[in-house]
């Protein structure tokens, strides 16, 4: 058995709770501690699992029942239970991620689909990565404490664990590709397509992908990268102080895309914005490339999100492809983190 | 550490034993008995991993130093040792697969490319099942024996621990489709292709798929299931006695596939051989589809296997794609499945 706290009972983790509660683990891996940025909500003495009714609002009974929030005396209230115990942390805060290299040394796991911890500080990085054993170089005899953040890239789909896999069995990894961002992965779906001709204007399809939950609450966040890797998103449009002004700016710019785009269906090609990796000619950054229909990356439907390895042994690639965010597929991705954590611990 | 013997030193076995030996777990992966269908050789009673040049081939080793092959006496060597002792069945040997429930009974772990002991008996298959503990449905207070074999579909590729996490998860799985032979892969994205418009008969695409060796040595043992599936293939052409027949006679049919070819050409979509799981609309199978251009399953290249898992929580699907077949790929998926037992089973 192992005992879970979890901080951050939002969407991901509210599905989270509700997901093992459901399944055949819900007896095997105990819910003991929940946390909300106010309250949180401890267990007993005995570490019983929690109990809370699913068909009610997480987050509100952790507010009614819990009292004001201790983070220090969260992550304690695990330390002293006699079963291995895994922090969960469901919220986007830098402040919690620098917490992980304490966790860490009082032996709790820890699962995050949080970034901070692993795209942020480099120093912050690598001292996670000293800590854990699953993480560490040196063999270590000793099975805890494991960190896992599988969801920190593609949410549920295996994506770090396959990338795992190739370096641990000494495979040479050639290239990584993909399209990790779910925003841009819908514009360019949507705004380009060899088989849906939209007239659709770049502005207005940003605006769709705003409306249906694809954009960060500032589309900025999702555009301005766009800026930083091959200036295609002009300057002066990142300088504008607000949301609301970037996005009644952005039609300026339609027919620049629109050019773009024209060029590339009269050569039966579409755009995708993607990222790579190359490890071996040094071409690494995000890009906005045409590709043939006959392309993998061509044929992304709405915001899914898709990686390419290509190694040594697999020279055509493995290619995953998927939706890569949304709370029930990032709790799944929670879960098997968890289920590889337990795996590893009990004897069973 | 983990004692490891494997049966068979062919291409897979002998890449095996090659990666382990090239990779940071040459000291914790430990190849104590090597097998060939002839001859075994056995290391010391001290377990100390066996000696062979890399440079040199590995069957001949064996051959050279090893004594008759004794199966029962190569599965006592390992069961008789302090370590977890894993098996490699890397034959494609039905009499082996028979072998595996009293390896585990003597609590050996076993991990396999070989379909023999999943896709054959259904009682093998049952009985495998129930005394592997990770594929047990009661929980066992012990993490031995061990059962994988996820390079028994789509080799390298990680298919059956997505799906198992998917289950294991409370996923609710929809549908499976995908396209998982390597020579039918080969013969219809080389024969119909949008992009790379060919007017290569059938025939001779098979032709083609044999030299290239995407086929069984016998290529009806790749086609034959196209007549089981929807009479495509006319049943005539397999009551033939020989292969040189088979393949002399498989001229008369191309006009009938040039059609089916044009047809689809013609709609701007592509012919594909896939199998079908529906766990809800019953319509399970492996059927010939037209699928147009954007469609993932279209953009298929050379040999590859493709799979989509559809659930609830994946709406729009989990698609994997790559490399299903060679013994880099498939020693590299045992490889992975050998670490998970080397995480579960040893404290580090």
């Amino acid at each position: 058995m192992i005992n879970i706290g979890i901080i951050g009972v939002g969407l991901v983790g509210s599905e989270l709770y509700s997901q093992i509660l459901k399944s055949s683990y819900k007896n095997i891996l105990r819910v003991v501690a929940l946390s909300s940025s106010e309250k949180m909500l401890l267990s007993d003495s005995e570490y019983k699992p929690l109990v809370v009714n699913l068909s009610k609002d997480i987050r509100s009974h952790v507010i009614q029942q819990g009292v004001p929030v201790n983070i220090d005396d969260f992550a304690n209230y695990l330390v002293n239970s006699k079963q291995h115990s895994v922090i969960i942390d469901c919220t986007a805060s830098e402040n919690i991620a620098q917490l992980y290299p304490s966790w860490l040394r009082s032996g709790l796991s820890v699962v995050t689909p949080n970034k901070k911890g692993f795209a942020g500080s480099i120093n912050l990085f690598r001292e996670i990565r000293e800590l854990a054993v699953n993480t560490n170089k040196e063999i270590k005899n000793t099975n805890v404490p494991l960190v896992y953040h599988e969801t920190t890239v593609g949410a549920g789909l295996p994506i770090l664990s396959t990338l795992a896999d190739l370096i641990k069995t000494g495979d040479d990894i050639i290239r990584i590709e993909g399209i990790f961002s779910g925003c841009l992965s819908y514009v360019f779906n949507t705004f380009c397509s060899l088989t849906n001709n939209t007239t659709q204007t770049f502005s207005e399809v940003v605006n769709c992908a705003k409306e249906l939950g694809y954009t960060e609450p500032d589309p900025r966040d999702d555009l301005n990268g766009m800026d930083a890797a091959h200036n295609i998103m002009p300057q002066d449009l990142q300088s504008l102080p607000t949301s609301e002004e970037f996005m009644r700016k952005l039609p300026e710019y339609d027919d620049y895309f629109s050019k773009l785009r024209k060029e590339a269906l009269d050569d039966n090609q579409v755009l995708r914005y993607i990222g790579i990796v190359d490890f071996k000619g040094g071409a690494s950054g995000v890009q906005l490339i045409k590709y043939p229909a006959s392309h993998p990356f061509a044929s992304l439907k709405g915001g899914d999100n898709i990686i390419r390895f290509t190694t040594k042994r697999f020279p055509n690639g493995i290619t995953i492809q998927g939706d890569g965010g949304g709370a029930a597929v990032t709790a799944y991705g929670i879960f098997t983190d968890l289920i590889k954590i337990q795996e590893r611990v009990n004897k069973f």
